[in-house]
């Protein structure tokens, strides 16, 4: 007998997560998965740290928000978690209240991240409305079945899972707003990238806060004709200006030369992390 | 008659920003000020481009959590105002309950960057407890008053103004936890640095996501030994992969050569926009 997978996410049901987590579920046909709600991300995290998982599935970045803080934050700390495979979600959030009537709305709630992406939106309809942040979109639904002031930012099939009536549909400030997810499991090899990987990324931090050391780092991947499709810093956690970079390396057909980068970065970095080498999944086309 | 200058920070009163323009307030000691709360930081920025305000100061980053992402956005795109001066205050959070009882907490309110910075604490004491993010930290405190379940992060400061019991204090995870804040006005000039000042604030987009683009910027600085106190990457809105640059440069008492280098950074960025040039205060120590 076949045991089964378990793959967590940010839950509850109805979240982008869940969504995602079910898209890759559908995908790995053959085996079967129950998928695990978590109320935190790096709960999540931590759980397929010390193997209550198998796989967890979490948000990377949004092409408004940018990137989601205790993704990175949770895979720089628990140190023992590889990214197996990435996707793009298409992120369309639908505005849910009791009434149509937009002029009695007194309360959004949402997602601290559904509320940036639907700035420009909420300033326009609902310019003297409170915008409340909560743990999910999911959990925003909650208060628009208990009164008719308020309203909340979730996705359709939230809304219809809730049974709640659906005011405006599309209402993301960027049409083509996405969010990139990640398949993380525990470490297996040492995550250099194979002939199979599309990108590689890694964490590092500086030798010292000197002129020119995230120079000497960018030289390495410019000398080698490797493309960044993203580099985001974040603070160290030990005072203000000392930095950690997460950087995604495109592989393009070329491993061994990312290889050899990652090797020649020990020398100029001082820790130095690697998430992981994976491909991406089609899996985000409606 | 002198007219009282108008001060818009992120109220409302008893958050660190009321705290943070009260001692800007004092140390502008000749001038009355009259502090004007706002609910956030994006409105407080909008009030002061459209003159409705003289000053704005909002947070900047936080030795934990990193970039305050409204303030950075809304600068780049409100394009009309410069950073006068900058200080960094000590961030000392404290617990808040009507019991001191903590297994009997529930639930945990407080804004998402204090939330983040008392992880640490928040996992050891209160493990099963819910954290829930609200717009402030004195928003948090009003559901304390509302129930014996229920806890809040805050200052002590606010807990004294809301008569609330401190349960713990010095709660953050770090012990030098502080958080930068930027006095800000409607433009003046051109930014540049002059001899008073010892930082130059900026932002810029790249003229194609191309391998090294980033690289020749940083070669810029490097040519002439200016040193960045921070480096931060933000999604241009446009599509994931596309960034903007937030970087904050150490004139060292130089600026003819930092004007020279903002000069030949029109080359080879896209948009390059000037955030201003300023000092730092000495408010910080209690």
């Amino acid at each position: 007998m076949t045991q089964r997978q378990r793959l967590g996410y940010l839950g509850p049901v109805g979240t982008y997560s869940e969504e995602a987590a079910q898209r890759y579920a559908q995908w790995q046909q053959g085996e079967p998965i129950d998928l695990v709600p978590f109320s935190t991300i790096a709960g999540c995290l931590e759980a397929l740290a010390i193997a209550q998982l198998d796989l967890a599935l979490v948000p990377s970045e949004n092409s408004v928000e940018g990137s989601v803080n205790s993704t990175l934050d949770s895979l720089w700390r628990l140190d023992k978690l590889h990214i197996q495979y990435a996707f793009d979600l298409p992120i369309l959030h639908a505005f849910v209240a009791q009434t149509p009537r937009l002029e009695e709305i007194r309360t959004v709630y949402s997602h601290p991240q559904a509320l940036g992406q639907c700035q420009r939106w909420l300033q326009h309809m609902l310019p003297h409305a409170q915008q409340c942040p909560v743990a999910s979109t999911a959990d925003g639904l909650q208060y628009v079945a208990q009164s008719a002031t308020v309203g909340a930012i979730a996705s359709v099939r939230a809304a219809q899972l809730h049974q709640l009536p659906i005011v405006a549909t599309n209402i993301q400030d960027l049409a083509d707003n996405c969010t990139r997810f990640w398949v993380v499991s525990r470490q297996q090899g040492n995550g250099w990238p194979t002939t199979s990987s599309t990108h590689t990324s890694i964490a590092f931090s500086l030798k010292a806060n000197q002129p020119g050391a995230l120079l000497k780092v960018l030289q390495l991947f410019s000398d080698r004709q490797i493309n960044l499709s993203r580099i985001e810093s974040r603070p160290s956690k030990r005072a203000l200006g000392d930095y950690l970079f997460f950087v995604d390396l495109e592989v393009n057909g070329q491993p061994a030369i990312v290889a050899e980068c990652l090797e020649a970065l020990t020398a100029v970095t001082d820790v130095l992390k690697i998430f992981g080498s994976y491909q991406f999944l089609p899996l985000g086309a409606s």
